[in-house]
C-alpha cells in the first residue's frame, strides 16, 4: 500500500528514536510558536500544564501530522494520506494534508463530536465514517487504504507520529531551561493510543513518564501491568473523553512505554471534569475532557507532583453545549 | 500624600513616553513569558490576538502594577499602595505588592465578581469595598491614603500605568516580527478608564489605535468625539463588561489619545458574547466580557482589520456560571 524507501529513516516499520523527536521539534519550531507553559499551584508545588489546546487545531496532533507529512517522498505526497482518528488527529492530518497539497482522507467515527467532523472537513479533508462499536477503523482504513492507494497515517502507531507528538516535550524541556528549572523529572500525559505517551518518553528521557486514561478505555494500563498488549473491553463503555477512545495500542509504542517502565493511572469522569473546571478558572484555558486527564490525575492525588511535573493540556475541541454544562457543574 | 522624588523619571505627574513604555517591557519580560499572540481568521483576514487571558492573574493588569511598584523607592515601599479596581487592576496590584512584600489595600465595588473579591484577598491584599452608583471610587482611596499614607496605584490615571500596560505592545510588535510581519498597523483594545489604549497608543506610533467600549459606559468615545472629558451619564447602566466600567477618563490618559486620534467604538452585550464564543471555539481561550470588547467590534464590523491588527483578549476572569450561560447561548 505504502511505498518503501530505501532510507531506513523514511521506512514506516523503523523505532522511533530521540534524535527523530529531536528533528521533529525543528520541523515544528519553523512552523509553528510554543505553546505556553503555564504554572499552576497544586497544594504548594507547582506543577506545568502545556497548553496544546492553543495549537491551530486546538490539540498537539498538529505535531505528529506535520512531521509525518513533511517526510513523505514527492510519489507518496502525490498518491494523498490516510488518516485515521477519533478528531484531533484528523483535524491535525487535514491541516498539514492543506498546507501542503497533500489530498487527505480520514476515517472517523460516525459519533465523533460534530465539531470535529465540520472542522475536518472544512480544512478540505474527505471524511469517511465508521461505527466506533461494530467496526474496526484499521479495518476500515486497510479497506480505503487497498482501494484508493496512498500513505497511511496512523494516529499514534507510527515512529513519525511518536516523534511528532514527542516534540512537545523538547520545547517543554527549553521552556523550563529559560525558567531556569531542571528537568521535567515528570510528565504526566494524557493518553489514548499511547503515541503522546511514547513520545514524551523519548524526548524527555531522564522523568519518569505516567499515562493516563479514562475509565472504561484503560487498556494501556491494564497492558502495562499484565505485560502484555490488551484490549478495551467494552467498545460501548461511555466516556467524555473521546479523544482518549482508543481499543487497543500498538507494538510500537507499547515497546517504548514498556522499556521506560511507564505507569497508567486511571481517572473517573468527575475527576475530568473538575480539571476542567481548574482549567477554566485557575488557567483561563478551554480544556477538552480527553484533554484533561493528566491534569485531572495530579489534583485527584493519583499522581503526586514532583520537583518540575510536565502536564499535557492536550486538547480544547470541546462542544459548547457540553463544556457549558461541566463548567456550570 | 504620596512622596514625591527628586527625580523627574519618578514623579507620580511626569507625562508618559514611548521610553518608559520599553523600559516597563524589559522589566515585564525577566518576569512572565510573553503571553501567545495567535491567528484569527476573520473573513479571510488574519488578526491577531494577544491573549491577555493567561497572565498569572488573569488580565494584562499586571504588566503596569509591575512597573508601578517596581518604581518605588523604599520609602514608599514601606509604606504601602492603595489600589481603585473593578477586579483585574486589583489582581494585578495584589499579586506584584505580594512579591515584592509591599502591603496593599484595595478599593473594590461591592458588586465586582465575587471571584475577583476572592482572588484579590487571596493575594493577601486588604479590599475596601464602594458603592459604584453612590460613591466616588477616587474619593474613597483620597480619604484611606489620609488615613493611612501611601501610594496610589490607579487603574489607568497614572503614567507607571499607561507605560506597564503598554509592553504589551512591545512584546506583539516583537512577536510579529519573528513571524516576519511588520505591524501593527491597527490596534484594537478594550477600554475601560483608556491605560491600554494609550499604553499601546505610545508602544505602536505608527498604528491606527482603536479603543472599543461597551454600550452604557462609553464615555472615552463620546469624550474623543468631543474633544473634551465626558462622564458616563448613567452609573447604573447594565453591563456585563464589570472590566470596564469606568466612569470618566483621566486628563493623562485622555492627552495621549487625543494626540494620536484615537477614535472610540461601542459594542453591545450580544456583540460581546459573540466574540466570547468565538474565542472559546476557534481559540480555546476563556475570556471575560470585558476581554472580548476589542474582538466583538472587529467580528461586528464596526472596526475593519488592516494588514496586521493586534486586538487584545485583555481578560478572562469570569464566574463559571455566567460563562456556562454565554457559551451555551
Amino acid at each position: 500500500m505504502t511505498q518503501q524507501s530505501p532510507d531506513p529513516l523514511l521506512s514506516p516499520d523503523r523505532t522511533p528514536t530521540l534524535a527523530g523527536v529531536e528533528r521533529a521539534a525543528v520541523k515544528v519550531a519553523a512552523l509553528l510558536p510554543q505553546t505556553p507553559l503555564l504554572p499552576l499551584d497544586v497544594g504548594g508545588r507547582t506543577i506545568w500544564c502545556k497548553a496544546e489546546c492553543l495549537q491551530p487545531v486546538g490539540a498537539f496532533k498538529i505535531r505528529g501530522a506535520w512531521h509525518r507529512l513533511t517526510d513523505l517522498t514527492p510519489d507518496q505526497a502525490a498518491a494523498g494520506v490516510v488518516g485515521v482518528s477519533s478528531g484531533n488527529h484528523a483535524q491535525g492530518v487535514a491541516w498539514a494534508a492543506k498546507r501542503l497539497g497533500i489530498k487527505a482522507t480520514i476515517v472517523m467515527p460516525s459519533n465523533a463530536p460534530q465539531m470535529k467532523l465540520a472542522a475536518t472537513r472544512a480544512l478540505g479533508a474527505d471524511v469517511v465514517l465508521y461505527d466506533r462499536v461494530t467496526e474496526s477503523r484499521d479495518a476500515v482504513a486497510a479497506n480505503l487504504l487497498d482501494e484508493r492507494g496512498g500513505t497511511l497515517v496512523h494516529a499514534y502507531g507510527d515512529p513519525w507520529i511518536i516523534e511528532g507528538q514527542g516534540s512537545m516535550g523538547i520545547e517543554a524541556r527549553a521552556q523550563l531551561t529559560e525558567r531556569g528549572i531542571a528537568g521535567p523529572d515528570k510528565v504526566v500525559a494524557c493518553c489514548g493510543g499511547g503515541g503522546l505517551s511514547a513520545g514524551l518518553a523519548l524526548a524527555c528521557p531522564d522523568a519518569e513518564i505516567v499515562a493516563v486514561e479514562p475509565e472504561g478505555w484503560d487498556d494501556v494500563t491494564r497492558s502495562l501491568a499484565a505485560g502484555e498488549i490488551l484490549s478495551v473491553e467494552d467498545l460501548a463503555a461511555p466516556t467524555e473523553c473521546d479523544a482518549l477512545q482508543t481499543p487497543q495500542t500498538w507494538p510500537i509504542n507499547f515497546a517504548v512505554l514498556q522499556a521506560r517502565g511507564v505507569r497508567g493511572v486511571v481517572v473517573t469522569r468527575d475527576e475530568v471534569r473538575h480539571a476542567m473546571r481548574v482549567a477554566f478558572e485557575k488557567l483561563h484555558l478551554v480544556v477538552e475532557p480527553g484533554g484533561a486527564a493528566a491534569l485531572a490525575a495530579i489534583l485527584a492525588g493519583k499522581v503526586e507532583p514532583g520537583e518540575a511535573t510536565l502536564v499535557t493540556l492536550s486538547g480544547g475541541n470541546v462542544e459548547p453545549q457540553k463544556y457549558a454544562e461541566i463548567i456550570a457543574g
